[in-house]
């Protein structure tokens, strides 16, 4: 089962790990370019998440690129298992941050112009947009190396 | 890998399938036994979710009750992915659902007591709860199943 795209250590899955560092860089400069985000919980939980996310991503982002251009490593059943289940958190953590955000900006608008000024609220839907990319990406990932783990 | 615990139509599995049904149908009335869910987005979610939910455990609890109590018919693969898809599509929804609700409700206890009349955000809250727990046991039934699925 070397070949399946996406799992470890293929060039799949480093374009994966990479757009999910990317996104996730995104949603939380979208999120912190202004002061006001920690007086709401669900924004300092996107906050806290995109922060596991990105250097999670870009760890293992290194690790499928020395396999795709130097040279691939024996895949090992530990630390397989410890890839999918970091995964399998960070997928479902950033859903729900993604999920919180989305619904606590949409609330705000409702409520009113008060809460949203200077385009603050159109900066929360992007962050929480780019939130819901990075998960995308993250649950194929997590899929994918599920799969592996299981058919081996 | 029939003696897999918690797959499709093992006792473990009829009862993980009970568990969704009761926790969304209490998710569903705590929710539903006021008339004001429907100003808000994210409560609206919560319902039409769990009113997915419920019928989809229902059913698969009647198969897996089928299958312990009568006969163990053949598992097609074909039933098995369409099985695992929803499981996962709806897990993954009733995921989204919990959060949102519950970060809508902590939202609307901090932004002071007009919002919360007559203990109305505790009922809010429990219904949260309930839908997490209900995500949970759907969590496990998707897992268990796509485990299935892959090592056959």
């Amino acid at each position: 089962m070397d070949e399946l795209p996406g799992a470890l250590g293929t060039s799949a899955s480093l374009a994966l790990r990479l757009g999910q560092a990317v996104f996730s860089i995104a949603s939380l400069l979208f999120m912190c370019l202004d002061v006001e985000f920690y007086s709401y919980t669900a924004f300092c939980f996107l906050v806290t998440i995109m922060g596991l996310v990105i250097p999670w991503s870009l760890t293992l982002a290194m690790v499928d690129g020395f396999s795709v251009f130097v040279k691939r490593p024996a895949r090992q059943q530990g630390i397989m298992s410890i890839v999918v289940m970091g995964d399998w958190a960070l997928s479902l953590l950033s859903l729900a941050a993604s999920c919180s955000t989305a619904s606590v900006t949409d609330l705000l608008m409702a409520s009113g112009a008060s809460f949203c000024s200077t385009n603050l609220c159109g900066r929360y839907q992007l962050s929480a947009a780019m939130a819901f990319l990075s998960w995308f990406l993250s649950l194929a990932s997590s899929l994918f190396n599920l799969w592996l783990l299981a058919s081996s």
